[in-house]
């Protein structure tokens, strides 16, 4: 086993998280019982990765009743707070409904506190077992060992497990079918130079940063087995959402015939979208792209281009890896 | 007629060059006759792209020809230098080579001087031409208002003139055929981000930038008409080595149905090298992708692939513009 890693902890009745705005330069832990700095940690990307932002609520959730000492009222109002900490975050609407709905449920205020702190731990060890399961499903794609290119962050630092992608590629270093990763930076943010370089270093796993801009040649040199990413949304038709630069990997991939993986959790998969045209692409603020660690590096008030996503059109994706399995085309979700 | 743009001029008696190591922040002029502040603006990137390093050089040996007062070995001592003040850039060795043949098949030492001086502003004015040519015939494919994505820098600042993509660019926003130009950062050293969008405003031609990583998702939302780029060699099958980054853009160009141009003079086509494969590409320090804006962005020590250029196969180029016109599939320089 290689060594442990975890984003958020619950622990002796307190909440923990790495504040993921000071890595990789500093690795503090945070440890709280008040909801209200779980809410700032999420507004501020102290935490963020909406699986962790989810378990992160829930928790909040429970915090918050301690707090309110029972107050129904008081409480449901908090637990709107929490659910709006991020608009676009689905993962953590559904967790705070989930706590909500055991209240409703309850026919016993003095049991409540309790019953909370289970629904909590619940979703987060559901979402820790779902790592492992996509893990091992991902993992055992790999027939040799594997030179692995990844992007954003998808690791322990997103969920309350291994993480997504970055989850795959740990058990399969695990089982000795990880040579190497490729991690490119995901610029604008750096969630790849930032996050993954620091997860890949803390896992021990070699591994190599590239600018997003070297992907086409670092395939083009035959260093590439394979290509794995994880997802914000799938469409029914298999069409994916997912930080932006992906489709970029996935179509040079193609082009080079290196298999492109999406590992993602079945609550990733949205029927109700018919395909990837249906699916909006938040357009973010051009200081992003105008600034980078901080200093401008461009003229004073550029314009810029700057979604947060792109959307792969299914036929440049290999198959699919969720907790239930791997998924190969043709895709109908 | 659009705004005057000068990266580098010769004038009464003078060499100036915009410091580009400063650039986009602040606008610098320095004006020299002493050919060491030359060599060094070189080395130190404050004049870089290879046509204008190589007519600053040929400046530079006419002044330290002066500066020597006729001592023919010191003359031949500095122009070595000159030569080699970056060991990369052809067209640096090309130009001192013909000062130095000016020099060796003159007869009459009084004259060598005017020469000299002659044969700078000569190959000075023959990169202006160059540019003129191939703006000409570049912006003859522009059939309507084009949205043009364009990589790197290749304007003013690279050439005598007013440079070789972006001339283009240029002469068919003069024409009114061009509507919007999107300008790639260029990671990791953001030739575009700093550089061409510094041309385009003072150019007053309308702008966006874009992280490289969101190139896919510009092209896929249909905002770009064709893409057009700059060259550092040519392979005699039409294979091209340009700044990394170019072939991700070629092949999701590919994807998308969009033509991809290259503009390039024709002492960039190497008939001695017989394809992309016998390109050796360079490998430069892995600080340049750990730092951006000279802040560092990833783990310390990271490892880091760095390659200076990729190579673009001639499968995926709809054609070249040189000076002499523009040359469609099958090549075969």
């Amino acid at each position: 086993m290689i060594a442990e890693l975890k984003g958020i902890e619950w622990r002796e009745g307190a909440f923990g998280f790495i504040d993921q705005t000071l890595l990789p330069h500093e690795e503090r832990w945070i440890w709280t019982t008040d909801w209200r700095e779980i809410v700032a940690a999420i507004k501020r990307l102290g935490i963020r990765g909406a699986p962790a932002i989810g378990v992160s609520g829930a928790f909040a959730c429970y915090l918050t009743w301690e707090a309110c000492g029972g107050e129904i009222d008081a409480w449901n109002a908090h637990a709107e707070e929490i659910a709006n900490a991020r608009p676009t975050a689905v993962n953590l609407v559904h967790c705070v409904n989930r706590v909500q709905t055991v209240v409703q449920k309850s026919k016993n205020l003095a049991e409540i506190s309790e019953l909370l702190l289970k629904e909590a731990l619940m979703i987060a060890e559901e979402d820790e077992k779902m790592c492992l399961q996509m893990a091992e499903h991902g993992s055992g794609l790999f027939s040799k060992k594997m030179r692995i290119l990844t992007h954003c962050n998808t690791g322990a630092l997103v969920t309350y497990g291994i993480g997504t992608a970055l989850g795959v590629v740990r058990r399969g270093f695990e089982k000795g079918l990880v040579d190497h990763v490729f991690a490119c930076e995901a610029r604008p943010l750096g969630q790849g130079s930032r996050l993954t370089m620091w997860e890949l270093e803390k896992l021990g796993i070699p591994a190599t940063l590239l600018c997003d801009s070297a992907a086409g040649r670092l395939m083009q040199s035959g260093s590439v087995d394979c290509v794995i990413v994880g997802a914000d949304r799938i469409a029914a038709n298999g069409d994916t959402a997912n930080k932006v630069g992906t489709l970029n990997l996935a179509i040079i991939a193609n082009r080079f015939g290196i298999p492109f993986y999406i590992a993602a959790p079945s609550t990733t998969f949205d029927s109700n979208t018919s395909s990837g045209e249906a699916i909006e692409v938040e357009l973010r603020s051009a200081d992003e792209v105008r600034y980078c660690n901080g200093q401008l590096g461009t003229v004073k008030g550029a314009d810029a281009f700057n979604p947060a996503f792109d959307v792969t059109p299914a036929d440049l994706i290999t198959a699919f890896v969720c907790e239930n399995g791997v998924l190969y085309p043709p895709f109908k979700f």
